[in-house]
């Protein structure tokens, strides 16, 4: 169960790291097309962004019967801060320390 | 059938038609990113490219057997001018001529 406070801490760093890993994507894509010369350059962004868009799709699934696991690869992969975290109850910040480090 | 000097002409006119194509892809594309704020941006240069794959893959087809039609189609998009294909027979010239009226 997820109190009122959970949700809106949740919420927060739920967006907040999303909202960082697009801006990230942004600033990559800027890179990789300013460094392009030819297409075939242009072709491998187009396959990293095929990858890129699944993944986030499938990342950002903000339900909070898996949203401990979200969280335990966001925090692995750097977009969320324990920090962001601060207000879930102990138990969830366990449960997602030890996905983390599984 | 091809004269082995309209196979040169043709080779020639093509090679330069994909090279065009594609120099001007890499210049939208760095365009697109560079005037790209947002991820929602990013995507929408995702589904360009996606579709740019697949219009390109399938243009550029050099099979004797297509290729005035492939030539029809790059005269009309403006990748092929008509003097690229100096050294083609009449006969091809009037039917490419009419797949670009087309």
């Amino acid at each position: 169960m997820w109190s009122k406070n959970e949700k809106s801490v949740a919420r927060q760093a739920f967006d907040k790291a999303y909202e960082r890993e697009n801006k990230e994507l942004v600033n990559n894509i800027k890179e990789m097309a300013n460094t392009a010369k030819t297409s075939e350059d242009i072709w491998q962004l187009h396959d990293f962004l095929t990858e890129k868009r699944s993944e986030i799709d499938n990342k950002y699934n903000y339900r909070y019967s898996v949203l401990m696991f979200v969280f335990g690869r966001l925090v692995r992969e750097g977009w969320v801060a324990l920090d962001d975290l601060e207000g879930l109850s102990e138990d969830k910040i366990e449960k997602i320390k030890h996905i983390i480090n599984m």
